[in-house]
């Protein structure tokens, strides 16, 4: 079998490997399509993300889809043939962060390509990988394996949402139109947002926004009167989600939310400390919710894109064999001219 | 009547006034008592606090109480010779935030002694000083003014308490020994937290933190150690509240709570921003909570000293008359010192 | 003008009165459609509601949308030709419910044909008909008054999804699938719910319910192994709103929910007490919470209808015009033939 | 080993049998105390509790502590001489209700001295009894066993308050002052209530009631002038917990709770349906909300006795040896003249 193996900052090899063994519960997954994520263009570029650095090489990849080929003991409701959706998380389900509900904190958890543990985690952009059945979603015949493989992000996404509490009838600004300020301002319609407001610095990413649910988008570098409309009143909207990872983001984000509002952290932000107007989330009485990963999400993610209740074609920018996969790393990392890259089998 | 007034930065007056008319739903309290807060005496040493500056002479204090000597038209419950805590806020109980039960954000609220609106809103460190009806809540005669006064810090600690939700069974720690962290730490112990635990630089204020209800005691630069043992598993305390308005402190408290948990802020930081280590509430999925005076914490305040659920001798330091005001405003300032210096009549 | 005035039960009549007088802060509105409500038809049926009985003759109906034609002193933002939505609370906005954000609640609240109180608060089928200002929410031209004036029975279904708490990713069960219940099944559905069940009586209702959002519709009679499939494991369903008035309903409710689930009671049961499984709300830690018209979600329902979220053309049974108001009644109590019938201008 | 073996209604025999042999991971803890509990008393007077009926021959008792005198293999923490408080629950900490954090809703749980499942699962009343190591809470050498049994029945009443959520500076209702009515009111007093009111049929275990915390107690019976007062203003008490079984107490409730306000459903009501003014549930908007059991909470309670936070003396109302069970189970049965009953070695 073949793999996307990073080994350094831009040095991303597809490589040979000997083909993976299935143990107890555990099931071979032959490579459908996978997206590249944020995460792994910092590994891609920087050669690690944040504070984490790359010490080994290691396959990446994480947002991924295909067919069981194989399957090992112990394997009860997975057989050959299966089309699934893989959640990459494996959690532990014993930890004090499992056992209350938190099984995307978990405290040994093993995540598909990440360098926090050593030995590195290998990731699932390789023809053919392994899961544990727990980790596999059956997906309908007539989903595509790219959008069974967004799932993940989208999980991301309703996590999100759902860290912010009830939305129904009420007014959101998403700072950040990458793919998981787009997919957060989605899920935010979906969860019965009556307007939701999406920025950013490009204006490519913001009609994809546009095109996925967003009712307005805004040019913060172009635009700067209307985001100074947001403060008006102490603040126009209800719940706020920072997508951008941006600091100056975050401000806009404590300015732009009314008095006793929510803004839900979502966006990494560059290593080390930000600057934050701390002050302001003390005398507006604001929350500032972390939200990291996902868990139970992953299955609505499936369930609401086998429903067809969300439509994912404004994200795909380009699909790319392995063989041209830096091709495709550095496409992605183009915001003028993509939002979502896959790779795809064959 | 004779009042206390900032002119400017270490210019305090003690001065004559002429005396108050109370108008409609108006009333006039003879000066109990009132104790020195923080925010009085940033307003002494530097004429102001964050970005609000003192534009025009202003009498400060807002922790008062004392008894009722004469009511205007449309008073009903009160009379002269009740004995009152004075609530600070007037809150216009019409905009947004007072419809929605949050009337401690009221975005038209007069706030005694504050130079944030202009003309600025008259304190009540004066002979005499007058109040609404509404503001005013009865006192057992039993209850020195020096108590009643405290209603005003307690109903701010109260509400942080309420901000961060249920304590019960809890380990809570507070980062800042001053008044409001040391009744923050005992209003934890009120509801019901099973330990708190207590930081400051400096040692005296500490142990009038444990004769107020804290099980535990650190002082962070003498004993580092037991600071970084905070952070072990992922963090040791349920809930955390930044009482020192201190960036390293709030660093500390994102350290020390367990992934998921909860922290309030109620330390004022210096102004602008501070840096915070955003990316770890976002990956600890933590809750950073603001927390800003308070509102119907005041009533539970004074039925809770009534009832004698907490003792507040601990954090009484000194009582001086006006004439010794600036004595009284310059002994507040020094935490090896004092806690809560009081004013009191005659 | 001429009103339609309830005298007792199975007495309505469609009478001359002499024209409203517009106060300070009010407005005349010329009626432009109304829908029958299951409280009109107690009034119609019944002579009453509940425990309460008509003691004087009462215009009835209180789902209205019009033009505006005169306005009184005091009005600022509305002017004859304006098209409202009109909300038939009229809060205090002083009680001690309307300041803590539960307007619905308002001890003193004048709701619009209710006889709760003496006198009688007048209703709004009429030619021409009184209202606050504060009531009148513009409606733009391209929306019909029989929908804008369904903003209010779909206030109602949207307040009880906001008790409830986030809906997204979820299973929902709705029992009964009166204009309420298929309203709330719609608003589940906008909330983000994965699948929607609606349960009823009849066959007919339930084939709306299935165009307006649900998934799934049961008749509980005809297809009962369909119902005891809802038990399994404890219980299928996320959140379940109780929508049909029937003490059986509720017991379905809490077998069909999961542990630790949520039930909604927006029913209305029959006066008295009603026979309930107390015990499993306790041994399954279940909530059930309480549902009572609405206040702030009477905009959000103006919004969501004005922005196509939501399309109630299937609800729409019949329209008639004042004259043959006796009729309308009669068809809007025959669940085989009538989900909402509509009063109409002319 | 002795043991107390419930075999049908009105039929205790203490009896010998063999002593037990932990497997991997238990223990053999010697009967330090045990406290007869309500759910004792059915099973002695009704050969079962509700809908449960006794299959075979069980041993009784779940409210116990003792001292470890043998340990299985793969116990890690705990040894021979250990001083332990037994958590009578054994929850499987994998199906789904464990895994969200409900382990006292697990659907495969072991409770000691329950006839739920066949075979049942032997109770503690026995000279010598087996727990798994996790069960076991150690005990400091000044807590008498007496004490340590009661962390059980003081888990259910902390349990109930974290349930019901935040009680600081709140009015709090208690129906029935058995044990755990008046364990609820001293957790509700622990959680910073303000005034907690306890009612009752009986006067003895009332003034119980007055000892252990509560500020106001309310015979029903005699006192019915002041049960009315608490409906007054639609109702005095946020928060009220119905600890007496009794549907007429769960309407007093339902009366006596102000408008929004939450109810805590903790007593058990005869088996079959309660009469229930649900229609009041949804017209205050009331929240009525079930609570089972325990399971973090017997850890805080251990800690809180620990630390003397509480002083259980008031309770203990008489000690038996096993040789007298039935005498026990006899006088725990009368409500005028005990509040809790225990069982103790030797």
């Amino acid at each position: 079998m073949i793999a996307c193996v990073i080994h350094g900052a831009k040095d991303l090899r597809v490589q040979e490997q000997s083909d993976p063994q299935p143990g107890a519960g555990e099931v071979v997954v032959r490579f459908g399509a996978g997206g590249i994520c944020g995460s792994d263009l910092h590994y891609y570029f920087e050669g690690g993300i944040g504070d984490v650095k790359i010490k080994e090489p290691m396959i990446v990849g994480h947002e991924v889809a295909g067919e069981v080929v194989a399957v090992g003991s112990e394997v009860r409701r997975t057989k050959p043939g299966d089309r699934v959706a893989v959640n990459p998380t494996r959690a532990c389900l014993q930890c004090p962060e499992c056992l209350s509900g938190h099984a995307n904190l978990c405290r040994n958890v093993l995540f598909f390509g990440s360098a926090s543990s050593l030995p590195h985690v290998p990731g699932a952009f390789a023809s053919l990988f392994l899961a544990s059945e727990k980790q596999c979603v059956p997906v309908p015949p007539k989903m595509s394996f790219r959008v069974a493989a967004s799932a993940e992000p989208l999980a991301v996404a309703l996590h999100a949402v759902a860290q912010c509490g009830p939305l129904l009838g009420k007014a959101v600004l998403v700072t950040g139109s990458g793919p998981i300020g787009i997919l957060v301002s989605a899920a935010a319609h979906l969860a019965g947002a009556s307007r939701v407001t999406v920025t950013d610095l490009f204006d490519e990413p913001l009609q994809v926004a546009l095109r996925m649910g967003a009712e307005e988008v805004v040019n913060v570098k172009s635009q700067p009167d209307l985001l100074a409309e947001f403060g008006r009143d102490r603040g126009q909207f209800d719940a706020v989600f920072e997508a951008s990872g941006n600091a100056r983001a975050l401000e806009n984000c404590i300015t732009s939310v009314r008095p006793a509002g929510r803004i839900v952290q979502i966006g990494i932000m560059p290593a080390g400390n930000a600057a934050a107007p701390i002050n302001r989330i003390m005398a507006k009485e604001l929350k500032l919710i972390g939200s990291f990963r996902f868990y139970d999400e992953f299955e609505w993610a499936v369930d609401l894109l086998a429903a067809n209740r969300i439509d994912l074609t404004p994200i795909f920018s380009a699909e790319y064999p392995f063989s041209r996969a830096i091709e495709a790393f550095e496409l992605a990392s183009d915001r003028h001219r993509a939002v979502k890259v896959s790779l795809v089998a064959g």
